[in-house]
């Protein structure tokens, strides 16, 4: 089978692979054996990265509704702002200290470079909280480097000493506020990494981090540059060259540039990382920080508790959209409107399946379906745990099988159609769709079953379609073995009384359509009650052999043996209807 | 620093580790260390995996502009429908066929389930194609085994080569059309290795491939389950396993409920696979299929041709949209509206200088730009290689240092401000801006601009808040070093004649200054024509020390020395208005 793709016009020249510009030499690397087992230290960074890669910038109603929510979620330690760079910024820091928004147990994080006047604009944001961490970085990366900064690593070097120092200098001003530091080499996968751990443990040695009193070394993908593995060698690396790594916390800041920043947190957290910076849905410079939500919750399905609230996602996901004035995607992971949508028929019918399986497993064990580990196919959680439901979303288009169309019969209708029905109507369904498009309605799709199996009988009873009609139906029993039936039936426009015996009123019944004409053989016959209750409706379903074909037919009646006939004259009627069809296209 | 943060109320009791479920033991794994060198075979399966996943199914004549999209992008296997399970597929796939829409090197691959009436009809649905990939499947899920099929091993076993047995039957049926196989062990990532590859060994053998006419084993993460490193061991570990693995294409089909499909599919890719199926931005099932254009450029940035022609990237996304009626996220890698856009200051910043290192790198080698290889802070790849741009994207806002707004100031009017000017009017803009929020245009830019230092001389006339406004001047020079200066000077209310005297005119007026009681320090001067040609206008920048305050001026003339004049008026009229609000502030 012959590869036909041929070269494109891309001007590939322009661009190196990163390995050749960054050498990540790590045969021994142990990440990819390694499983997650518990939470990494969170940090959000919604008011800062987030916030100021908006179009809107959130104005201080929407920080402080924001920086709430995450609070709520659990978020314990929050980037509220880059204070020194701007007012606004600044305002909203002082605003969270002055009215003492901050609960005990969060800790404020505050960046700024490293440089005099950003620095002690820093510490008088937060001056008066209880703690927060001061966020210090310079830009390492070979290119901003010479473009940028037209320094030497030395430079550099000094550039991020003099921040260390300065910093340490300015808790002197602040003596209420317990201060702890965090610094980002930052552009760090620009950054050859004997240099990142080179500048870094000169940094953490001014920084006089302990083990109480840890500092915090964050490694951003500042750009995305390359596959995530490699993100994961070089975390790996650093956390093996870090000369204090015991009084150091790794933490991670991918963005997405290249789509894979979940993943690059992820391996990168089995790399020794210890913290992952991120923003809800993320929101962040350009394609985005990594996504807290999606890490959250891909835990959750680990059985790896998060530590964080996201029982309610839709709340969450609709507080962001007002915060941030952006839509979270259809498709994002685990909170996109479409997310545990199936439209597929295999897929729903899949669904349907695991549904009554796990319902039946937990009668089995006395439980309810909460107890027991999630099974069900294309569903890789419950979204009753986040706060979500299967059903609200289910939708039904003309690409869709028996399973979409089953279920929502089953949930609006109470009706449990037999598979083979279901296989049946979902093509009478697909057939209506097919011809017009779009989406289906549960109701729409009550209206196509209504006209299909029970004519007259429901919605409309003027639309009468079909040969026979029963019109009263009286059976009798001696207990024998053999039943009378005694019926009134519409045959055409006569309406005329009919007798016949059987071994049941199905049986005695398809005598009387053999008097009509009508052939008839029996496939399959199921029925049940559409509630609880003596005074409940029975829907009969039957398969028969009309005239040497096959029909489904549906009865709903209060009389389960009425139901039953009725059933079977919705089964002769549409086969009547077929071989009329036949008759006139044949005729054309 | 403490790690505050608790347990939620998720029952985490429900969900089990992956590794816990499925044993991938790969401890010699060779992927880690591997490079991506060349693309893979691509499959799009938009208009099958993505149609049916759509609240709103594309008609035929969305079909068609998406497959004939496709087409032009250079995809040449393109799966189009699962005609056995739709008449609206059905019919396209015939349509496509019938109308000779199918170039000569692309392949159309048709999706059915292992069934004998769907078989037969996908064979329908095909025939008069010159060539076309049967794509059968049967799920094998440990799940699905259990809850859909209520099979053991070897039912679905049978299932599968019964599907296959009846497809090589089914190729007499249709002897003009060469037919290439695909077998997807459905929910691959459900499926304990050992079994997934028994039964694809069986169905292989079936297939009786070649190495000219190999048979695709297309291993889907139906449902992402796991980090991606794990899926790329499942690869690694098929790879090895697979008994026929000379005559076999190995192929991705990765689902992104975790978000980490991307990252699936490029580990997966050098765990030796040699195709990937997905769709344009990742449309599909829930959180959707593999994004193939995330993909593509991801190998264009490392220098790898994809083989798909990317260099109208808006073109792709429109279409697109209009097929799927569904938007493409703004922050989606490489295609989103919002990824080339920087908001940061510090971004913009660098970015300019990205782009001025590469300005002078060009003239310097005698090439252009587009000879050099791309390298700009915060952008992974040159917008204009994609058909985009930086400039048709970048907004200022509250949040903007220098960069932004001295970009705009460049692009828009020609006016390259020094960079501690830059700082300075940035601080001017974000002053204005944080108090109102929100976004600020390129115009609103310019107004700020000219009321800070160019008032009453360009788009205003009567807005005149300065104390000094130069009516004329007149400079003679006897070539001895020394010029003498003659002006007419508004000062408050009187227009007044003043001379000076002075090694340039800017000294000579730096003691007219001095005769009215300003105190002035040059610092810095710079200045540069607005176009080329003799009749250019000029700006002149003067950083000067007004009364002991640093002010930045400005002022645009067609004559140099006239506009350097005017900065410094632009300057000292700056330093009068701070001294009158700092006294009219003391004085409250």
């Amino acid at each position: 089978m012959k590869n036909n793709q041929t070269a494109s016009t891309l001007p590939i020249h322009r661009y190196r692979p990163y390995h050749e510009q960054f050498a990540i030499e790590l045969t021994d690397r142990t990440w990819p054996s390694k499983h997650i087992t518990s939470a990494p230290r969170w940090c959000a960074v919604d008011l800062r990265d987030g916030n100021q890669s908006l179009i809107d910038p959130m104005s201080p109603e929407r920080k402080r509704i924001m920086f709430d929510l995450l609070v709520r979620m659990g978020y314990k330690e929050i980037e509220v702002g880059f204070p020194s760079a701007s007012q606004t910024d600044f305002d909203f820091v002082r605003s969270l200290i002055d009215e003492n928004a901050i609960p005990d147990d969060v800790t404020i994080q505050v960046l700024t470079q490293a440089r005099e006047h950003l620095i002690k604009r820093t510490y008088e944001s937060i001056t008066g909280a209880k703690q927060a961490i001061v966020h210090f970085y310079n830009s390492t990366s070979i290119l901003q480097r010479e473009v940028v900064f037209r320094e030497d690593k030395q430079g550099i070097i000094d550039l991020a000493l003099f921040g260390a120092r300065l910093c340490k200098q300015m808790e002197a001003t602040i003596p209420g506020t317990t201060i702890y530091y965090e610094y980002s080499p930052e552009s760090f996968t620009g950054t050859e990494l004997d240099f990142a751990v080179d500048i870094t443990n000169q940094v953490v040695e001014i920084l006089a981090p302990t083990p109480e009193r840890k500092v915090i070394v964050n490694l951003p993908a500042t750009v995305e540059m390359a596959t995530p593995n490699v993100y994961a060698d070089s975390i790996e690396w650093m956390s093996r060259h870090l000369t204090q790594r015991e009084n150091i916390l790794i933490s991670l800041h991918p963005h997405n540039d290249r789509g894979t920043a979940i993943a690059a947190a992820e391996l990168g957290y089995l790399a020794g990382a210890d913290r992952i910076e991120g923003c809800l849905f993320g929101n962040g410079e350009r394609t985005g920080n990594v996504d807290l939500v999606a890490l959250g919750v891909n835990l959750f399905t680990q059985g790896i508790d998060p530590q964080i609230d996201f029982s309610n996602i839709d709340e969450i996901k609709r507080t962001a959209e007002y915060c941030n004035q952006l839509p979270v995607p259809e498709r994002n992971p685990w909170a996109g409107d479409l997310v545990f949508t199936a439209f597929s028929g295999s897929h729903q019918d899949a669904i349907k399946k695991g549904f009554e399986a796990m319902d039946a497993d937990a009668a089995k064990q006395g439980c309810t379906v909460n107890d027991l580990v999630w099974a069900v196919p294309y569903l890789p959680i419950d979204p009753k745990d986040l706060g979500r439901s299967y059903e609200a979303v289910i939708r039904v288009n003309s690409q869709s099988g028996k399973g979409g169309v089953a279920y929502l019969l089953k949930t609006d209708h109470a009706l449990d159609l037999p598979r083979k029905l279901q296989i049946e109507f979902s093509g009478v369904v697909q057939a209506k769709t097919d011809a017009e498009g779009g989406e289906v309605t549960s109701e729409q799709i009550w209206d196509i079953f209504n006209d299909e199996y029970l004519p007259a009988t429901i919605k409309n009873p003027e639309a009468k379609w079909g040969r026979f009609e029963l019109h009263s139906t009286r059976t009798s029993s001696d207990l024998s073995g053999t039943v009378d039936l005694a019926v009134e039936l519409r045959d055409g426009d006569t309406v005329a009384p009919a007798t016949g015996s059987g071994n049941g009123p199905i049986n005695a019944f398809l005598g009387v359509m053999a008097e009509r004409g009508i052939a008839i053989t029996l496939y399959d016959y199921v029925e049940h009650a559409l509630s609880a209750g003596g005074d409940a409706q029975a829907a009969a379903y039957v398969e028969l052999d009309v005239n040497g074909k096959r029909y489904w037919g549906v009865g709903i009646d209060a009389d389960i043996s009425t139901a039953s006939l009725k059933s079977v004259v919705s089964a002769v009627n549409r086969g009547i209807r077929a071989e009329v069809d036949d008759l006139e296209l044949a005729a054309v």
